[in-house]
């Protein structure tokens, strides 16, 4: 008998839904809207009512299902307890356990999205190969995770796998999202390239606008590059990965980016780290969902 | 019918070794020493002979030992294959096989010393509440071990762990022993704080020599402080333990210590980590022959 698992990934606007074979092939993919209305206390019941609402169009049986995965933007600890989300509007339960309640007791695993992400890239991504990866993903913000023998490192609080946060500027005086001072997030996120190119530009007296813009560009890109390659070789020598692997939006700078932060992370690297793998991620936004649906083998 | 196990703390001058119960009471504890010459040839040989003597001694059998575990100083693979030991003579070899060989196919496992004090620290030390924490040991070097879910995270290439390489200064134009520059040892180990003692002292144009060593003194102290909290704060992004050990010869500043370690990593941790105990190591020395009769449980 076939066996079908359920990955979804969680956002604060829509939950990505992927309906996968045992074996990890993404049979059918689809969005629902997130109702975040009410602290988001019909969130689980609607996507419940979505996966029974495809078990029935497909004619699979609960005994048919090996569970459902579930991505969470906020922290969840080893246990399926989130400890608030605000962008869904939650405070502190068990995810796990309500949302079995939900889906009939078909057995849920949750994890945070981001380490969850990473998850799917070490499963069926760009990480595929390793046994141990760390994804950095360069968006809006910069987050990650850590994967030690194809498992996530969720951490005590939840913590573990938050790249953006790691302090590798001690001089920096404007204030990161966290509150903090120099974080890596303000250097190589999508927001902190864009911050830093507004400073720079500012500060240009150069008449040549065109020219101005072209220059202050590489010089902002070459900058994100040492920091992330900064970034890069102090989680090198915490976990020693087989391999880093770079997503989110800014990662579309392609083989260029991935170039430019290996020559410099080899330059800056413990010796006994040297020669990381350093790839693009390969799902792109469907990395979560694959994840996901690992959460529950 | 009693089972028993040894640990074993191989150094370049001796090697410590432990006969344990398997529940970890320590009954007996001895030193041999460690015979570097010929490229180390007949280090296991020796060390299979004390360990068969003092089985002979115990009247303990073959069958009664759940086996025998070893720290190593230098990179060690999960798979037990030792990666050149300079303290030893070693080159590349499977030192699981060869010491199982020597004593007549007893279960061996090894791991990388500085790994392995931090997982006996961990199973019967200061971290043994939590089943995560990352252990910094300041001793001549700063070396150190990561434990998630009460195992060694090795690495890739066995340099997870290598906490005293982590560059926290940016600025720093002396060369640390392992070629970088800024690496939180040259703050942190004894020989990084006499080494800043010295460079500061001699700026130091100050008449009375007495006040000016207290003051200097008082100084590095809290530098040293600065960049171990910085250190912390890095690695709580990464793998976000629940506890930090602080050991080696440096660490018998003591609570002093802890505490403005303490003070200055709630200061710079990211919010999610803040809170992380911090304590000092309490297996001293025994701690590498702990960790070693764990490995093999």
């Amino acid at each position: 008998m076939a066996k079908y698992g359920f990955g979804l990934d969680l956002g604060g606007t829509t939950c990505k839904c992927g309906l996968f074979t045992a074996e990890g092939e993404l049979l059918e993919k689809w969005e629902v809207p997130t109702d975040t209305s009410n602290g988001g206390v019909n969130i689980l019941k609607d996507l419940a009512q979505t996966v029974v609402k495809k078990m029935d169009e497909k004619n699979i049986t609960s005994d048919d299902v090996l569970g459902v995965g579930i991505g969470i933007p906020g922290p969840v600890s080893d246990e399926g307890v989130v400890n608030r989300c605000v962008n869904l509007g939650w405070g502190v339960f068990n995810v796990e356990k309500e949302f079995s309640e939900c889906l009939g007791g078909i057995k849920v695993k949750a994890g945070n999205d981001a380490n969850v992400a990473a998850l799917g890239e070490s499963w069926m991504g760009a990480a595929k190969e390793y046994s141990s990866s760390v994804m950095v993903t360069l968006g809006t913000g910069v987050g990650g995770g850590v994967i030690i023998n194809d498992n996530i490192i969720s951490g005590a609080q939840g913590a573990a796998g938050e790249i953006g946060h790691i302090r590798v500027n001690y001089t920096e005086e404007n204030t990161c999202g966290c509150g903090n001072h120099g974080c890596l997030e303000q250097y190589c996120s999508a927001t902190g390239i864009a911050r830093l190119a507004r400073i720079r530009l500012a500060q240009n007296d150069d008449d040549d606008e065109a020219k101005k813009g072209d220059t202050v560009a590489k010089e902002i890109a070459k900058r994100a590059c040492e920091y992330l390659a900064q970034g890069l070789q102090v989680i090198s020598c915490v976990v020693n990965p087989e391999a880093f692997v770079i997503g989110g939006g800014v990662s579309k700078a392609g083989q260029y980016l991935v170039d430019e932060v290996e020559y410099r992370f080899n330059q800056i690297a413990f010796h006994g780290c040297r020669n990381t793998k350093i790839v693009l991620a390969s799902l792109g936004n469907d990395a979560g969902i694959y994840g996901a649906m690992k959460l529950i083998l």
